[in-house]
């Protein structure tokens, strides 16, 4: 998918409320951000935020993050939320390779990884979301029985991730090989409506912290 | 599939030099079944035998040993062999149920399920070759780094197995949901023959046991 630039996004990234200035500075203490105690649940790569915005709208006792390194894409996001008042909603302008400034351990309940880049060719698996050191710095984001979500159409970016997870200390909850046939009330994302209308199935995986 | 019965199957096993007559009387000393001290594989309901008599074929250094209760099945699997030798095969005409009788702990190096009844409804699952006692009993049965082949056509009975083998102190070496677009030269099963022709993805796992 090839996105038009919008010229002036920093600028809008900026002059937004919804969009935190300083996430850094949040470390260790996000639910400040949220004025409350309530779990965190983060979207790595939330893309135009169809899928973060609909689950902070029906899970308001939830906290939602939605990170995204892309400028253009962040306005996008913003401007789908309108006039939407989400208080439990907050969007953060970074790259993944910065969460472990950006979060301290035990900081996060839930980390969905939605049609992240599939990096088919080996040289880039290092940039892959589910590379083993990610899958290790995910580790100590997540509370204790914290959770990881992912679903991709890429069927051997499936297999990668799946296998990976069980060699990093995470255990399978639940797994479909047929998302929307196994499962009603999906919250979709834009890529997943889009390969939904083509027919093509979406591979989803649950996991948890294996507990030692 | 449904087969015509052979009368006089059981007539023909008995008579068999292939078939172990009581194979109760192995326990522990399979080895001794093959006068060599090869490492022993199962397949364990074998079908008409395509699958482990193409893999005692090919691999003369390993001991294969066909399970199948179906006695018209396990003719059909004999008259396969016709006057081929193949000293490192032997059939089993016994029900899975007495894998236990059958075999003593660490006497098995792989257990092959190729295509087993994936019993869809939720008051079978205990007839499921996956189902959590059974994968119990396979641990106790495999050498301490055993492992399990799985194949099969049925996307649910995978899902359902894959959760289960990582449950049960097994981890995933590897997979795939479409073997046959992955790997080449598989060594294939009748069912899986069939399968293919019609188009349909062939999903398969590799596990081994947990090192605890």
């Amino acid at each position: 998918m090839r996105l038009r630039k919008i010229k002036n996004a920093d600028q809008i990234i900026k002059e937004s409320d919804k969009v935190v200035s300083d996430p850094f500075s949040y470390r260790g203490k996000w639910q400040d951000a949220f004025s409350n105690n309530q779990e965190i649940h983060l979207e790595i790569g939330m893309g135009k935020g169809n899928f973060i915005i609909e689950s902070a709208i029906k899970n308001p006792s939830i906290n939602y993050i939605g990170l995204e390194r892309e400028s253009t894409i962040v306005v996008k996001a913003l401007n789908k939320l309108e006039e939407k008042e989400i208080p439990n909603l907050i969007f953060i302008h970074a790259d993944a390779d910065n969460l472990q400034a950006i979060f301290s351990e035990a900081e996060i309940a839930v980390i969905y990884l939605n049609f992240s880049d599939p990096w088919p060719k080996n040289k880039h698996i290092k940039r892959r979301l589910t590379y083993d050191y990610k899958l290790k710095i995910y580790y100590d984001l997540l509370i204790d029985d914290g959770k990881i979500y992912m679903k991709t159409d890429n069927r051997k970016f499936f297999q990668y991730s799946l296998i990976n997870f069980t060699y990093n200390r995470y255990k399978i909850v639940d797994l479909s090989l047929n998302l929307h046939q196994d499962y009603n009330n999906i919250i979709t994302t834009e890529y997943e409506d889009r390969f939904r209308k083509l027919g093509k199935a979406i591979y989803y995986i649950e996991v948890e912290k294996w507990k030692e």
